[in-house]
């Protein structure tokens, strides 16, 4: 039996995710019950959480299993990530040892860890999260990496298509916005793939020198040709990016050139503060009333004016409870008894 | 479909104590089980907890439903409670989405948000728990708040009732303590409103300038009349008060003219280290064996001494098991399946 | 009904571990389902945790229970240990009251408090696991104290049979390792008891300095010749000690001499990093395959090379597995419905 880890939506697969869409349609409903009896779901938290955690546990519930919160560093002991260190300093439990204890009491074992270091070289490479399953012997899911948040983006896919019916062509439009601190890339890079998925013309708008990982970015134009979405636009004006758009994304992200050097970095965000969703800006889209999503924690009036979320064109609060629907048809993809 | 908060236990109506105390009796008695399956609470915690963290996720278990426990600022993010704030500083998540997301996770959420800034005419208005409320689709329960506790309230109604029998026309004792720090009024005034719908004869006595809220202590002279528990007395001499006393609660907490300003409040009770539950004063109750009250957590020695903690009168440990049965009945009458 | 805490495994009983043991192998063939339903353990940690904590949760979900998590000083009051405080310092909330509520609430208790304070003649009594069961009415668990950690010992007992088949007369070796700093003696107490009951043949191999308590070392040498193990041998060289070793179980911890005063020892063990688990440590023991245990957290490197950890030799993973099997069968006798 080889082990299917959920570290990324491309690598579980195009088909499998269409799968766990259609499953979750069907748990929302309420038209599956059980299938998780007597399973355990253990997660790593090495960064905070309100929403994975909550509905994880909640998932677990709803189909008759358990889930684990650890908090390393905190409840837990602080871990060591690096191969081949000699742990005389602070570290007191090496990942290995972790990875391989989790993977015996739990039947699948969840980790978030938000990027590191000072070197996107480096934390690009996701290697806590990706070492983690390699020395877990049960399936991994990824709760946030440093280039992805997978869970998120099955809750967005679900989310568009939900708001916009028939996706197909349909305009998404990922709009950078300001705020104090920079933030990770893997929500932005998720959200394009999931709009990517569901074949989507894609826009991304987004001050110069804030681009994706190439890589990320390459991925994005790669699946959206696959999937039917033509084209991904990259501009730099958030007005002009919001014409005809039927989907606008926002979320902030950090220059990767100046990744883990924030004080560096803030002198270039500076003149940035007008990068927000607001109302004007919503009036802007398609029929003034496209739908508007962000992974949520968003910061009001920073991110986004409170106009707009408290709006009938926020889409923030079900994105958020999609992340639970999405979740319990992963788990029972992964390790349930349906 | 209206939902129904338990954020006060007037508002939830003296009819419907009456009910979810009659049934606490059974539950206790273990003659009711299940009820919650497939039910979920999820609990938020600004401020720590052992009991009712505890108590809760005890109860939902034994009826076959879960809880979940949330600390934002510590395991989770920070958040922001003021409307209408342009979040660029420290806080991440408005309450406004967090209680939204929790709201549809879970079937019933719990808050406790102790009183904060130092403005007593803010804080008094309770609108961390109030606005929660508002923006969570699901019943809200109060799990302290800066002027009620009413699950507290509860268990203190039903252990009193446990304790003296027939609980009408007896003298119930709410005695101020000194304590090293000024602590929230929320116990004290709902102590007093648990003897008030008990139809007590009450006693507050407490040190000049400690008087409860203004609008507490009528609403306590309201209910004791409505209740037929006749009169409330005001004392400032704690040997007096234990005359014919059937049951003291004690209880400590802060002058509200120096409301958020402990260092001024210092020197105000610096005197006032003799308001303490002793041996002595337990005597002169009424056959010298009035049950003893406390929310718990107590100072031992501080509040109450010793040798009355651990003496026959003590009632805190089954006031505390009393939480657990009270919610019980409390969850079983908001959300179950009876 | 009188309650039986498992503090120690001595005093829980030899028999009864015993059964235990044979009910824990059940228990991880998949043998045995149920028995804890409509049960709560609430576990208390003044001390992290990963495995403990995981493990006990997933032992009640297992059988049908539950475990509630709580740490005092966190996420709850910090408590008081000392009897007859005056408690007007930092201290909230007294053990007696914690100990008395959560054994209202739970069905059994459990707590983990590693050893505090500069005094070894104080903390070598373990007075906060034993006041905390002598005020709770319900069975307590100790979940690692100053002098044992006697869940670990029961995984040490299976373990060390699954990898040795017959114990009696085998040569289990506790080595000392270096560490950056001084560690509690419960897990190398308890170890060693473990091959004492497993009736075999111990060395106790530690720089001068570094003795067991007296107490320890003396009840190590009754048990091993109770069950019929022989000898307990003290070297004081680690390479001398590997000779015909059957199983290495390899740990540090700190001088009792110097108890407390962590920088004192700091000079006295600067001289012994070459105290450490080495491939050709390994080598030396019987058939160069001895089986390498450890409770965990190892510090890689430090304590055990890469190479043995990684190795086929290393038990740990095995170890940790079987904190969950012996502990379901704990539970079970202990609470259980069979």
């Amino acid at each position: 039996m080889t082990k299917r880890d959920f570290i990324t939506a491309e690598e579980y697969g195009a088909d499998a995710v269409d799968r766990i869409l259609d499953l979750a349609v069907k748990v929302k409903q309420g038209k599956v019950l059980g299938g998780l009896e007597r399973k355990v779901m253990a997660n790593v938290f090495l960064d905070p959480s309100l929403r994975t955690r909550t509905s994880f546990e909640t998932a677990m519930f709803l189909h008759g299993g358990h889930a684990v919160v650890l908090e390393p560093g905190r409840s837990s002991w602080t871990w060591e990530t690096e191969s081949g260190a000699v742990m005389d300093k602070d570290t007191v439990e090496h990942i290995r040892e972790a990875a391989a204890v989790l993977g015996r009491y739990a039947d699948v074992v969840g980790i978030r860890s938000f990027p590191r270091g000072s070197d996107w070289n480096v934390a690009r490479e996701d290697h806590i999260v990706r070492d983690f399953a390699r020395f877990c012997e049960k399936p991994v899911v990824n709760l946030e990496s440093a280039r992805r948040h997978p869970c998120q983006q099955l809750a967005d896919t679900l989310t568009l298509r939900e708001k916009l019916g028939d996706t197909k062509g349909k305009r998404f439009v990922l709009l950078w916005s300001w705020h104090p601190k920079p933030l990770p890339t893997a929500v932005p890079a998720s959200a394009a793939l999931a709009a990517a998925h569901n074949g989507m013309e894609i826009v991304i708008a987004r001050p110069e020198g804030y681009e994706l990982d190439p890589e990320d970015t390459a991925l994005i134009r790669k699946i959206t040709q696959e999937r039917g979405g033509g084209f991904v636009h990259i501009m730099d004006d958030p007005d002009e990016a919001m014409a005809s758009a039927d989907a606008v994304y926002v979320k902030s992200w950090g220059s990767l050139k100046y990744f883990g050097h924030p004080e560096e970095e803030k002198a270039h965000r500076a003149g940035l503060r007008d990068w927000r969703m607001t109302e004007q800006r919503l009036r802007s889209t398609r029929g003034g009333k496209a739908a508007v999503m962000h992974c949520l924690p968003v910061r009001r009036n920073v991110e986004i004016d409170d106009a707009v979320l408290d709006g009938p064109s926020s889409a923030v609060i079900d994105e958020a409870e999609n992340r639970l629907h999405v979740q319990r048809a992963l788990l029972l993809d992964m390790i349930g008894k349906l």
